[in-house]
């Protein structure tokens, strides 16, 4: 018999999130630590296992959390392995499945930060009833999870989706923390845009409030509340990443022909001052068969709680 | 009880090829007529079925055809309809699995020709066994089939799988066919090998063989014959299209981690010299996670086969 809650966990490189959830989406309980406290890796979670535990006793569930679903940075949903070329502070390989598993006598599945939220998107969010959607995650890099009749697509190996690594400039391309350039991540992300920033400051003499703030701070925070008190500048940098994200998008029809896109992160919130060059950008872009066809979303999930929502769903798939 | 044969029809600009094959995949016998002969589409239907009627009476399977299988261009699997804008000699869109069910009386199913040719490659040919594979046809176009956890991609609306219309230079690039610019297929389809020649020559001044061709005649099988035989401007043709090729392909690998692409047709005949640079350049641009874990392969079809073959492997999911 199935039981009547999941636990999800969102390991991000700063904190670690986690919650009960029941078979609505209802996020029951929920709190968090800190990802970077431990220098060994079991220590972490061993903290971990307190603070779930603690959750657990306190809305009187023991014995009945069906499985436990994590998204974590370079997470492997078939091996259950946290592979290596990852910004965490514990030597990798990590089987985390299978310490998780252990640790609490629970099944666990794990996957990427992205596949989680896009899982979470469909059975939660703006993806309900989509069965063909490419998830695009707009964070401090940019990651994707696609669906595709219904299902996840993890590739052979469990690494489908690393959308934030197609080339959208093969000259003079941004280094890209990947090693290579021109990658979508350098210029749609968080980071991208505060990158955008100093560039457009730097060729630009036109005034701007973000002349203010020295140059190496810049973030796409600041250049959000630049544009919004109609700042030319910061208003031009999300145009300009906006343009570049809906070439991305375009070619990624071509791919799986989705019925949308799902856009989730930070980037969002800046609302139509990104969505707007994005929508114009696609629509010019786009193969013909395609116009017009695919819809733009915007995630319904509340940031804090879609990671754990997302990691949560694949509670119910674990045995 | 499933009959013994299915029909495959490969209807090409030109020319339709169809035969009469069974489970193991051998073409038990085959013929053609001229695609462009008929103005109506009910002619070419009716002379379709009078050659197929004939060799089904000739090998004596009357009653044994499971169902019908077409790779047309445009052809949607899920509507059953050829749509808009193809180079067919009929008004579109054309119901053509409805008018060929209701001519022969057999279920049947279409798809667009790039797609059978991955469900024939599939079913008989290099990517036996393979679950997750991107098959690549360079003809005179560039189409492709993507197989996703051994299932065909369709996409929401039948129309996935358009690789050939992924933007590969984003300025100056070379106007194609879909009305943009700088797509994969105006540069490494066999069209594109010969409008790298006719630049080339006008922009290099050493001696090639290939100034003995009047320059707007010059093919793709001008620049192998050359090539071949040590023309450095030929094998410099094959070089920069399989550069671009392998920066695509690297590209694609982001979106499903496949185990294999497939390369399949006639520039796929220049071997080694089309093949090492799209290597070289798939190794070079790839994401480090997927490096060295991609198989590039080339179809182990004969070509004037493949075609029928993957259409008719259609023909066995025919109700």
């Amino acid at each position: 018999m199935t039981k009547p809650y999941v636990i999800g966990i969102d390991m991000g490189g700063t904190n670690t999130a986690f919650g009960i959830v029941d078979a609505r989406g209802n996020v029951i309980a929920s709190s968090s630590i800190k990802t970077r406290k431990h220098s060994k890796i079991e220590d972490y979670i061993d903290e971990l296992h307190t603070e779930i535990s603690r959750l657990i006793e306190a809305n009187d569930a023991q014995d009945k959390i069906q499985g436990i679903g994590i998204g974590a940075p370079n997470a492997n949903y078939f091996t259950g392995i946290i592979e290596d070329g990852v910004n965490l502070p514990w030597p990798t390989p990590i089987p985390l499945a299978d310490l998780i598993t252990e640790k609490f006598g629970i099944p666990t599945i794990i996957t990427n930060d992205a596949n989680a939220a896009a899982i979470g998107e469909m059975t939660y969010g703006a993806a309900r009833g989509l069965k063909d959607f490419i998830m695009i995650t707009l964070g401090t890099g940019v990651g994707s999870g696609i669906v595709i009749n219904g299902q996840m697509v993890y590739g052979h190996d469990g690494f489908a989706g690393e959308l934030g690594h197609v080339i959208m400039k093969r000259n003079n391309g941004r280094m890209c923390g990947c090693g290579r350039t021109g990658c979508l991540e350098a210029y749609c992300s968080a980071t991208g845009v505060a990158r955008t920033a100093r560039e457009f400051l730097e060729i630009r003499n036109d005034p701007s409030t973000l002349r203010n703030i020295p140059v190496d701070e810049i973030t796409s925070k600041d250049v959000y509340d630049a544009a919004i008190t109609g700042d030319k500048i910061a208003k031009d940098i999300f145009e300009y990443t906006g343009e570049i994200l809906g070439q991305a998008l375009a070619d990624f029809a071509s791919f799986s022909s989705p019925e949308a896109f799902v856009l989730f992160g930070g980037l969002t919130k800046a609302g139509d001052l990104i969505m707007k060059p994005v929508k114009e950008s696609l629509d010019k872009n786009i193969l013909g068969c395609y116009r017009g066809k695919v819809k733009l979303l915007v995630s319904e999930l509340k940031e804090s709680d879609a990671a754990i929502l997302g990691a949560s769903a694949l509670g119910w798939e674990a045995k």
